[in-house]
C-alpha cells in the first residue's frame, strides 16, 4: 500500500498537474488544473459578477444534475482546472421518486460535458460512481488520476426531503454519512496529499442559538477543569440532513487528527439563483431550478410562485433569518477555498460561506411587491424557532478576496430569475410547490388543517 | 401510520406489559417485564456483588456472542424483565475473520437460551436480525412486542478492529450509524414510547483533554454571543470507533429534540472480567472472552497473558490513565438506566459508567507481581497521549445505588479470569495477542520494527 502511495506521488510530481473532485448531489466532481498554481495561498481573482440581467434564451431539453456541484464544475473548468465529475444521478432518481423534474430543461451529463467542450474548448470526464457504495472505484480513481483536491458535494442536500419518511431518514444519513468517510478512508489509503473541500451547511450551528456572531467553526470556551480551548461550534441541526453535516464535521476531525488528512469545510447558506456566467453560456449547459416543497430553496421558490401569480407560501410567521448567497457566488467560494487549502498537519479550516443574512418574511414582502402577489402564511412544516435574529462572520472569504453578490444592490437578478421561472412555467406541477414533508407527526396533523386553508 | 401507532398502544396498555430490547454486538437482545414498575426512578435493588472467587468448572463447548450483551441479558431477566435478544451474530462472523475465537467455550445462542430456561425457568426468545439492514423487520418486531426500553448495544465496539484497515474503519461507520439511525426511525415511525438505553464510551471525552474532571455528558459553556449554554462534551474520538459513539451523541440529540425520543447514553469505561453471577450458573451460559489484540480488553488481556506465562504487553509508556469497570457492573448499570428511564420532553440523558480510573502501567505492574510474568513495553500501535491524568464523574450512578466493584478490594476477581484463562489455555493462539492493527501508516511502520523486539 505505501509503495503504490509513493510511486503514485511520484509520478504525480513528475506530471506537474493538479486533479479536482468534487461532488455533485450524491456524486463527485473532478479535474486537474494545468497551471498549478493552487498551492499559494494569496487571493484568487474573480470573474466579473453576473450581470443584472441575462438574455433567457434556452429552449428545453431534457434531464438534470446537481444545482450547485454543475455550476461549480464549469467555474472551475473556466478557471483552468482539469475537472472530472463523479456522479451517481442520484439526484435525478429523486426527481423520479418526487414526481417533479427541475423547472429548467437540463441535458443529460453526456450532453453537459459535449457542449463545454463546444463552448470553452475544456474536457472534462464524466464518472457513473456511487461514492457511497462503490468505494474500490473511487481508490482506483484516485490512484488512477491523482488529484490534488477533491470537492465533495456527494451528498442528499434536502432538509425536507430529509423528514419526508423512514426512507428518506434512512436514505440520508447512509448515504451521506458513509460517502463522506469512504471518501476520507480512499484519500488515507491512496497514500495522496488530497485537500478535501467539501459542502456544509450554515444549518449546523442551529438558529439563534449564540445570541451573539456566529464564527467560522470554532469558538473558545473554558472547559470543566479550567483549561481554555477551541471546539467545533456546538451541533444544533434542525433535521436528519442538517444532522449529518454535523456527523461529517466529526469524521473530518478525526481523521484531520489520525491521518493528517486535509479539510477545509465550507459552511453554506441558502443559495439562490439558477444561472451563472458559465451556464448562461449555451442552453444545453443549463442550470437546474428546483421549485418543490422538498427542494426548492426558499428564494427561488418565492420568485417562481410570483412568476406563476400564486401566492407566495411563507412557513410560519416569516420571522426566521438565514443567511443567503447566490449560486453565482457558491462557485467562486469553492474555487477560493480550492486554491487555499490548510498548511501540512493544521487543523479542519472552516469557512462559512454566505453574502449576506435576510429575514424570509423581508423576502416574500419584496417578491410580492415586484409581483403584484399576494402572500401565504402556512403552518410551518419544519420544527423551528418562529422568529431568530442571525448574525454570521463570513470574514474567511472576504479576505480572501470574496466580494459578495448582495440582493440589494443585485436586484436584477431576481428578474433573471424571474424570466427563467415564467419561461418554464408550463413545465411546473404546481401543486407540488407546497409544503410536502412535516418535520414529526405534530407538525404533520397541524398543517393537515392548515393545507385546507386558502390565500390570506 | 398515526393509526397503528394508536392501535399500538391502546393494546400496550391493555397488555399491562413492559418490553426491553437489547443489543449485542450488531444486534438486539429484547424482553418484557411483567413487574411494570420500571417508571419508578427509586434507585433499584442490586444483586449482591460477585464473590472474590468462583468455581471454575466449564467443559468446553463452541460458538460465542455479545461480551457484554449477554451477562447483561441475563441479568435483565433475572431481574424480572422479560428479554428478547435480537442478534446477527456479526461478532462470531469477526472471529471467523480474525482467525481467533473466544478463549472460553462459548455456546450456540439457541443453546444458551435454552440453558437460561433451565436453569432460571425463565424465557428469552432469541431473534437474528441486523439492525444495520432490517429495518423494516425491526419496526415490525416493535409493533409486535410494544417493547419499553430497547437496550442498544448493536455496535462493533472494537477500537483496534475498526482502525485495522479501510474495509473496517468502514463496516465500524456503516454498520454502527446506520444500526443507530435505524432504531431511531424504527422508534418514532412505531408510534411507542420506547426509551433506548445505548451503551456508549467514555473515549467520546478523550483523555486528558479538559484538565479537571469530566462531567457526565455536558458542560456549561458561555456561547460567542455571551449566552450562556449547557453543550453535549466536545468530541475528541481517539478512534474510528469512538467517533462512531460521538455520532450517535448527535443523532440522539436529534431526535430527542425532533420527536422526543428518550434515550439515555451509557459512557462505559473499559470492562473486565468474565463471568457474572448469571453466567457462572451452567457451563452454557459461560460469556465470552477476548484475548487478541483487536478485541482483548487490556486488563483481561494482562490477566491471560500472565496465565500463559508470557511478558504483558504495555503499549507506550503505560502512562495512560483509563476508566475500569467490571462486567457484572456492566449489567447492573444498564438495569438501573432501564428501570430510571428520562422524563417526557427531559434531553438525552448521559451517566458516566466506569467504577474507577487505573493507569495501564499500574495493572501491568499488578498482574506481573501476581503471576512473575515481565513486562514487554511494545511501541504504541494507537495514536493517544502517551501519558495523562483522568478523573471522571460517576455520582449519577452511584447516587441511584450502584456500589461498583473497585479492582483494590476484588482482586479475588483476578484471580477468577486467571483460573478461566489458564483453564482454557490450549485455545488460546497465541501470536494473536500481540497488536495487529494501527492507528496510521506511521505507526504501523515504527510497530513493524517493533514486533522484532524481543520480551525487555
Amino acid at each position: 500500500m505505501h509503495l503504490v502511495g509513493f510511486a503514485a506521488l511520484e509520478k504525480r510530481v513528475s506530471a506537474q498537474r493538479q486533479l479536482f473532485i468534487l461532488c455533485a448531489q450524491l456524486s463527485l466532481i473532478s479535474g486537474y488544473n494545468n497551471q498549478n498554481n493552487h498551492s499559494n495561498r494569496s487571493p484568487t481573482p474573480f470573474l466579473p459578477s453576473l450581470p443584472p440581467s441575462l438574455p433567457p434564451s434556452f429552449p428545453p431539453t431534457a434531464g438534470g444534475d446537481g444545482f450547485c456541484g454543475w455550476p461549480t464544475a464549469l467555474y472551475l473548468s473556466e478557471k483552468g482546472h482539469d475537472v472530472i465529475i463523479v456522479d451517481n444521478l442520484s439526484r435525478r432518481n429523486i426527481d423520479n421518486e418526487l414526481g417533479c423534474v427541475s423547472l429548467t430543461p437540463i441535458s443529460s451529463m453526456e450532453t453537459r460535458v459535449a457542449a463545454w467542450k463546444q463552448v470553452s474548448g475544456k474536457t472534462m470526464k464524466f464518472i457513473n460512481l456511487d461514492v457511497a457504495k462503490d468505494y474500490q472505484e473511487m481508490v482506483q480513481l484516485f490512484i488512477d488520476e491523482e488529484p490534488d483536491t477533491v470537492v465533495h458535494f456527494a451528498e442528499q442536500r434536502a432538509a425536507p426531503y430529509s423528514q419526508k419518511g423512514a426512507k428518506q431518514k434512512r436514505y440520508t444519513v447512509d448515504n451521506n454519512v458513509s460517502g463522506t468517510n469512504n471518501l476520507l478512508v480512499a484519500v488515507v489509503e491512496s497514500g495522496l496529499d488530497i485537500h478535501i473541500v467539501h459542502l456544509g451547511t450554515m444549518g449546523v450551528y442551529g438558529y439563534g442559538t449564540s445570541g451573539g456572531e456566529i464564527p467560522e467553526g470554532y469558538i473558545d470556551v473554558i472547559l470543566p477543569g479550567g483549561r481554555p480551548s477551541s471546539i467545533l461550534h456546538p451541533a444544533y441541526p434542525g433535521s436528519v440532513y442538517h444532522t449529518t453535516k454535523c456527523l461529517d464535521a466529526l469524521l473530518f476531525q478525526f481523521y484531520n487528527k489520525n491521518d493528517g488528512v486535509k479539510v477545509t469545510d465550507l459552511h453554506q447558506g441558502i443559495v439562490w439563483g439558477t444561472n451563472t456566467p458559465q451556464t448562461i453560456k449555451d442552453e444545453r449547459l443549463i442550470n437546474r431550478f428546483d421549485y418543490d416543497g422538498d427542494y426548492g430553496t426558499v428564494l427561488n421558490r418565492f420568485i417562481m410562485q410570483g412568476a406563476l401569480g400564486v401566492p407566495l407560501t411563507v412557513y410560519g410567521t416569516g420571522g426566521q433569518t438565514r443567511g443567503f448567497i447566490h449560486i453565482t457566488d457558491t462557485a467562486k467560494c469553492v474555487e477560493i477555498a480550492v486554491s487555499n487549502p490548510p498548511q501540512a498537519g493544521e487543523k479542519v479550516q472552516i469557512f462559512n460561506q454566505i453574502a449576506e443574512t435576510l429575514k424570509v418574511g423581508d423576502l416574500a414582502k419584496l417578491v410580492a411587491e415586484k409581483t403584484g402577489v399576494s402572500i401565504n402564511f402556512l403552518k410551518n412544516p419544519r420544527l423551528e424557532s418562529a422568529e431568530n435574529e442571525l448574525e454570521v462572520a463570513n470574514r474567511k472569504f472576504r479576505g480572501l478576496g470574496l466580494d459578495p453578490i448582495l440582493l440589494d444592490s443585485n436586484m436584477g437578478l431576481i428578474d433573471e430569475v424571474r424570466t427563467i421561472a415564467s419561461k418554464y412555467s408550463e413545465r411546473c406541477v404546481r401543486e407540488k410547490i407546497l409544503p410536502a414533508s412535516f418535520w414529526n407527526k405534530k407538525r404533520e396533523a397541524e398543517c393537515e388543517v392548515n393545507t385546507l386553508v386558502g390565500n390570506k
